[in-house]
């Protein structure tokens, strides 16, 4: 069995919970609130972020980037037609690419700032750092937004899915940044044909389906969250 | 043939010469300014960050991650025992969380911010942000570097190399990091008798050499840089 430390609206952990369900790995999932930088934590990742796997008794595996290659080395060769990670060395580094794309540059610019602001600070105790949200903050995320959108509806133009032909781990890596500004309804589809057909597409597959169902206590989603044909 | 562009302080283009050179890689380098944002490293790379790797005719192998993942993937399997990623998923995902360790949060929260600062504001134009180095910006990083030691050291202390019993990625890594801030005299080996001891046995592989003869014009390295029993 595997277990899975996440919190729910963290794009990192719904990025590793969709690559669970992609590829029917069994697994459990304890809830962590990252900020209380709870002692059993901190022993797993003295980095203290999450996601942080378990694979039965075995050592902590840190990090989406290392949960996603410790996946797919374990469980891609069963998969055959529908393994995330393409198999020539080329499209797996621009895989590979994408998902830090997704994962670190569009998180640390968009979609980090969103979720901590006005989500995360909701859950958090105001001793640490919980409270309303900045608006010159929320004002840079927006404005850094249009111009990661303009990047997803290039690829999204001239690809059949981000990486390529098929899709692979750098899909599911921008749907799970994207899922946590849509609840919100921070992200411009309006703007983005194409990005908005792909991420349809995306959200249409039955991986998603337990994401889509999770709520903020207080802050129910916007009505095209849940919905997909928005 | 395989063309790497890279800036000669940047710690993550540090990082890819030393596998090239550890796994015997013919390869030409091209110096990059990326402050320059020069069209054709943005064509290989919209995030116009280094380092970049072409072999051939190749599409670009964008990011330090991506190309040691490539150049295990298409060369590993040739090393034998001299091979830098462990066999076991575990050690390898022990592998990656160490090496996002250095190339991320290290460099995030210490060495980017002492590079930048000392080395590319000297070569940078006014215009771009060069100048005299902000004091408060390097004292924070002192202060971070501290921490980050105390944790090489923990880790030196308890293994013989930083993943475990063999030398990988993640020791090149660090000392990759480690090395630019060496040049600058930043590093606090004093207080961290096994991270030195380690970091001197690193810093001993013919791999190291050419990174210890380059030089930041008009400003020599510390002493100790390029002595192998500093």
């Amino acid at each position: 069995m595997l277990t899975l430390y996440h919190y729910p609206f963290s794009p990192a952990c719904r990025f590793v919970r969709l690559i669970l369900a992609e590829y029917g790995v069994r697994h459990e999932l304890v809830l962590e609130r990252h900020w209380e930088r709870r002692k059993q934590l901190l022993a797993m990742n003295p980095g203290g972020f999450l996601p942080v796997a378990v694979e039965n008794d075995g050592p902590p595996i840190v990090g989406a980037g290392p949960i996603l290659e410790y996946l797919d080395e374990t469980r891609g060769y069963a998969q055959g037609e529908k393994r995330l990670m393409p198999d020539h060395p080329d499209r797996r580094a621009e895989t590979r690419r994408l998902v830090e794309w997704f994962l670190q540059k569009f998180e640390d610019e968009v979609i980090g700032h969103l979720v901590h602001e006005r989500i995360y600070k909701l859950d958090m105790p105001t001793a640490l750092g919980g409270g309303a949200p900045e608006s010159a903050v929320l004002r840079v995320a927006r404005a850094n937004m249009r111009h990661h959108m303009r990047y997803i509806e290039y690829l999204t133009g001239t690809r059949n899915w981000l990486a390529g032909d098929h899709i692979t781990f750098a899909d599911l890596a921008a749907a799970a940044e994207l899922s946590c500004a849509d609840y919100l309804g921070e992200v411009p589809w309006a703007e983005n044909d194409h990005a908005k057909t792909w991420y349809a597409r995306v959200k249409s597959r039955p991986s998603f389906r337990p994401l889509l169902g999770e709520t903020v206590r207080g802050m129910p989603p916007v009505p095209s969250y849940q919905d997909l044909d928005f």
